[in-house]
C-alpha cells in the first residue's frame, strides 16, 4: 500500500549508546511501530538502514530555489556589496543561465532531497522584471518532485513592491497562479516605506487567506520596529501561526532588554523565525526564542546563484553550519541545531514531524555513531523517506 | 627517479576559463615545466589529473595532532566552559582513549595529508601530567608519514608553565626529544604571569636555537600588550622570521587604530599568524595583515577531541570554512583564503611553495570548475603530491 515501509537497523534519536538497533514500521505514510526485529506485513517494501541515526527528515525552510546555478558551469561573483548591487547584478545576469529556471529549480530541489529534506519553503521572485517566469520555474520544479517533498513557495517581492510599479499586482497574479504566501523585503530598509510595504503584503494576505514571509535583514531599532510592525498586522487580522519573519537580524542587534520584548512579541503572535546561519551577522538567540516558545527553522538561502557562490543543497551541512557558527560543543546544543533544521522548519510551516508512533514518516537516515557525529561527518544519506517512501538513497534521489 | 612524476591534465590556478589543460613535469621533486602535451622522459611515473584544478598543496599551520579522536567512536562533549574547563577534562579522559596517542596522531595526519596537506604544524601537549607521552605520540606519527608530509612539531606548554613545577624543564626534554619550535600559551590571561612566562618560552628557544609558537587567546588591551612582549622579544634576540602569534584574538578585539599599529609591528618583527576561521571569534583582519607583508596561516586546531566535535582533517573545507565567516562572496577574496592554506602555512613554517617552475612539487589536484568552485564543492581530491611523489589520491593515502 501506498506509504508502507518497513525500515530495518536504525537508531533512532536520541540513539543512546548501547541502545538496540531498531526497526520502523510505516504504514499509510505515518511511522505505525519502532522494535526490533519486526515481520513486514505481506507484500510491504523492506529497506536496510544499516545501523545508521534516525531522524526526522529535514526541513529547508528558507530556500531561493529560483536563482540557484548548481550543477551549471561556475561563474565568478560579478556584484558589488550591498543588497542593491546584488539585486541588480542578478537582474543582469539571470536569463543567461544554461538552463531554465525550472531546469534549475528542478535539480537543486533533487539535490535538497538527496540531502535529507523532505519540506522546502522556497521563495520565488516576482518582479517587473522576470513576471511571473521564476515562479512558475519553482512551480514545475514542486510538480516534478511532488512524491518526493511537500514544497511551499512564496511570492517574493526581491526588487520591493512600492519601487516598481506593478509589482503588487504580481504578487496577486502569482498567488493565483499557485504561490502559497505573500512575501516581503526590508519594507523600511529596501523599499522605503515600512506601512506602505507591509500593507500590500498583508493586504494580500487578508484578501487571498494566505501565510506571510517576510524577509527582514534591517537590524537595530529600524529592524525591531518593523518586528513590531509585523505584529500589530498579524493581532489585528487575527493572522497567528500565519506569519514568518526570514534572518530577522534585528534581534540581534539590539540590547538584552529590547532582544528579551522582540522575541516575546513574536511568541505572543506565534510569528515564525527563519535563519540561513550567515557566516558575518551576528547568531540569533536560539535558546531564547526556542524556550519563549517560538518556532525557529534553518534554510538554505540562495545557492550557488548571483548572490553567492556558498551552498550545495545539503541541510545536514547547514545544521553543521548553524552549530560551527554559535560556538556549540555540547551534544546537547549540536542536537538543538538539527532539531531546528528538521522538527523546528517544519513547524515554520505548519507541520508536524517526529519520531513517535503516528507521526509522518518523513525520514532520513545517516551514518554516525550518534546525532552529533552525524553532523560533524555530514556522510550521504543512507535513506530519505517522505510520507513512507523511500525517495532518495545514498545521497541519490530515487 | 625519486621525485619525478609527470601530472596529466590540470589547470593551475589561476586557471582562466577556457585555459588549455596542462600537464605538468616533476623532476628531483620541484616542478621543472608546464606544459600541454608533455613527454614523458624513460621511467617516470605518469599519473592523471582529470582536468582538475592544480593549487600549491596545503599547509595545516595549527594543528593537534595528539588529542584527536578522529576514527575512533565518538564521545560526547563533557567538558564546561572556558579554557581551564577543557583543560581539565582533557586530563580527565585522554588516558581512556581506545587507541594511543601514536595510532590516533597517526590516522589524523593520514586524513590531512589525503585531504591535501603536505606540511603541517602540530603542537603537541608537554606537561606534568602526560611529559613526553603526547610529543613521543606525535613524533611517531610524523616518522610513519615521513615520505608524504613535512610535519614540524611544538612542544606546547598546554597547561601553562608557571603553574605546575617542572613543566619549563620539561619543554625542554622535549625539545632535546625531538619538538622543532617551543610554544606558549596566554602568557597573561592563563599563566598569570606575561613576563615570566614569555621568558621561559624565549630562554629556551634562545639557548636551543628554535622557533616559537604561542597561542593567545587572550584579547584586547591584553592581548594587545603581549604582542608587544613578544614583538620586544623577537627584536632582542634577532629572532625575525622565528615566531608566530596563533589566534591572535587581540588583532580583532581592538580598535582600528591600534589593530594597525599591531599589525605594523607584527609586520617590523616579521611575526606570523595563525587562524583557525574560529565560528564565534571575530575574524582576523586578513586583508590588512597580508597587505602589511605578515605571513598568515590556516590550522584545523583539535579535530574531534576533547575540546571540540569540529574538525575532520580537511584543509580545503577549513579554508571554504574561512572564506564562510568573512563573508567573502568575491573569488578573487575565496582565492585569498586559499592562499592563506596553502602557501600562507607553508610560509609560516619557512617553506616556499607555488605553481611555478622550480617550485617544491608540493601539489594538489582538486575536481572543481574554478578555484572558488573547487572551495564550495570541497570534493576528495584526485592527487596530492609531496616532493615529486604520489602520496594520496581519490581521498586516501597511498
Amino acid at each position: 500500500m501506498t506509504g508502507d515501509l518497513l525500515i530495518r537497523s536504525v537508531r533512532p534519536w536520541p540513539n543512546l549508546p548501547g541502545a538496540p538497533l531498531v526497526d520502523v514500521l510505516c504504514e499509510g505514510g505515518h511511522v505505525a511501530a519502532f522494535a526490533p526485529d519486526l515481520d513486514p506485513p505481506p507484500a510491504v517494501p523492506v529497506v536496510d538502514g544499516r545501523g545508521g541515526v534516525l531522524l526526522p527528515a529535514f526541513t529547508d525552510a528558507h530556500a531561493h530555489l529560483d536563482s540557484t546555478r548548481l550543477g551549471l558551469p561556475f561563474r565568478p561573483h560579478s556584484a558589488g556589496a550591498g543588497l542593491a548591487d546584488l539585486i541588480e547584478n542578478d537582474r543582469r545576469n539571470w536569463r543567461s543561465a544554461e538552463a531554465s529556471v525550472a531546469q534549475r529549480a528542478t535539480y537543486t530541489l533533487a539535490r535538497t532531497i538527496a540531502g535529507g529534506a523532505t519540506h522546502v519553503r522556497s521563495h520565488a521572485q516576482v518582479d517587473v522584471d522576470s513576471g511571473l517566469e521564476k515562479l512558475e520555474g519553482v512551480l514545475a520544479a514542486r510538480e516534478e518532485h511532488r512524491g518526493r517533498a511537500h514544497v511551499e513557495v512564496v511570492a517574493f517581492p526581491q526588487c520591493g513592491i512600492l519601487r516598481e510599479k506593478g509589482t503588487a499586482e504580481l504578487l496577486e497574479a502569482a498567488l493565483r497562479a499557485g504561490a502559497d504566501l505573500v512575501g516581503g523585503l526590508d519594507p523600511a530598509g529596501y523599499d522605503r516605506d515600512p506601512v506602505g510595504h507591509l500593507d500590500v503584503v498583508f493586504g494580500l494576505a487578508e484578501k487571498h487567506q494566505r501565510g506571510v514571509d517576510v524577509h527582514l535583514h534591517d537590524g537595530g531599532t529600524l529592524g525591531a520596529f518593523q518586528v513590531e510592525l509585523i505584529c500589530e498586522r498579524v493581532r489585528a487580522l487575527g493572522m497567528q501561526g500565519q506569519a514568518t519573519v526570514s534572518h530577522a537580524f534585528a534581534l540581534s542587534t539590539v540590547d538584552g532588554e529590547r532582544q528579551r520584548e522582540l522575541v516575546e512579541l513574536l511568541a505572543e503572535h506565534d510569528i515564525a523565525v527563519t535563519t540561513v546561519a550567515p557566516g558575518v551577522r551576528e547568531p540569533l538567540p536560539l535558546r531564547e526564542l526556542r524556550r519563549a516558545g517560538v518556532r525557529v527553522g534553518l534554510g538554505q538561502d540562495g545557492i550557488r546563484d548571483y548572490w553567492s557562490p556558498y551552498g550545495n543543497g545539503d541541510m545536514l551541512d547547514r545544521a553543521w553550519q548553524l552549530a560551527y557558527r554559535n560556538g556549540f560543543r555540547r551534544d546537547d546544543l549540536v542536537e538543538m541545531c538539527v532539531d531546528i533544521a528538521t522538527r523546528g522548519g517544519a513547524a515554520v510551516m505548519g507541520r508536524t514531524l517526529g519520531l513517535t508512533e503516528g507521526s509522518p514518516a518523513d525520514l532520513v537516515v545517516v551514518p554516525g555513531d550518534t546525532v552529533t557525529a552525524a553532523v560533524m561527518d555530514r556522510a550521504p544519506r543512507t535513506l530519505v523517506v517522505h510520507a513512507g517512501r523511500v525517495v532518495a538513497a545514498e545521497g541519490e534521489i530515487v
